[in-house]
């Protein structure tokens, strides 16, 4: 496939693509065209196609979309198809949920391996994951070939966390502590602003605007 | 304060500034030049102006911005000023996370009521809160004046619940539900999409591009 650049918005809007796609498929409808998939994700049928057009244009005139395998393509271009080892750091209320989720395994992203300091979570079980102290984290990510660091953490604690572990080799940070992490050119990160989001539904409530991706 | 229309850019950006400038007050810093807080939220200076400039200009040639002002005109403007009677409707992983998290209160949005279908889950106490059988959930909003629902159910489930709650005065729902609600206008939904955060990282990973906002 032609390599190109291809923008942040864009990029933004295929998550939401593959899901479509992926319900369709479990429907089993084999094909679509730009304009049905427009009305049901009530993005214009032209967004569509030159949203699909970034990946080389997967529709045919008069056919439409076949379903499958775009689902396949986004799939491959969103990385799915490549194994990502995560491990959680900081097993509180959050850490726990997510360790509780296996959907994400389904992307190939799959929680091997649980850190924290609390003496009383060391030695727990979450959905078949036992809770490791912190100080062996170094290891597990050399042992384990770690490539993503879920970081729910204290926000004090969590830039100062995220340097060590980059250190150890994590390349990228699922953050869902409340603070920017800044960290070296090719780390990646992606912030889960739980606070961001609930203020912008208690502005949204307030001046009945909908705030809504 | 004169009423004018904000761009939804502007509104997703406003809670990051209520974090710093709340960071800078919890410091001790009493003001900050657009030059200062430019290079600590590596955002343009001529952008922040921009940005502030929509809520009236809260700044100064030559002595910057006030924080403390700032930070209390942002968080009226984000309407904190305003409470939010807030629900939990399904407490399974990330229901029950949400519950236990208090520092939403300082946003003005309380969590006061929590409820399952299922009957394991009924009667337990999380937080302070005891889950609630979900067929007093109508009966419960008109009680306690409930504005918003944080919607922790399955996808499959969510639109048809969602539908019920506008029905008993819901005005606002926190989806955390992997499907987007279509609900009549005048609605507010806030999705919070982790699967969609996790599809962004793992095409970041892939592409080494830092997809962040």
């Amino acid at each position: 496939m032609e390599k190109k650049e291809i923008s942040r918005a864009v990029i933004k809007r295929l998550p939401r693509y593959y899901r479509y796609l992926g319900d369709l498929k479990a429907q089993g409808v084999e094909r679509i065209s730009s304009g049905d998939l427009s009305s049901l994700m009530k993005v214009t049928a032209s967004q569509i196609r030159q949203d699909l057009n970034n990946f080389g244009g997967f529709g045919q005139q008069g056919y439409g979309y076949n379903v499958n395998y775009l689902f396949n393509e986004i799939g491959k271009i969103l990385g799915l198809d490549c194994k990502n080892n995560m491990i959680v750091v900081g097993v509180g209320n959050m850490g726990s949920a997510l360790i509780k989720y296996s959907s994400f395994r389904s992307y190939g992203c799959d929680i091997i391996g649980a850190f924290d300091t609390n003496i009383n979570l060391i030695g727990k079980t979450i959905n078949g994951i036992v809770v490791q102290d912190y100080s062996e984290v170094g290891h597990f990510i050399k042992e384990h070939n770690v490539d993503i660091a879920v970081l729910t953490v204290p926000k004090e604690a969590a830039g100062h966390i995220a340097e060590e572990l980059v250190k150890y080799g994590i390349k990228g940070f699922w953050n869902f502590a409340y603070t920017d992490l800044r960290l070296g050119p090719g780390i990646v990160v992606e912030n889960v602003h739980l606070s961001d989001s609930l203020l912008r539904l208690s502005y949204s409530m307030k001046s009945k605007g909908v705030v809504n991706d």
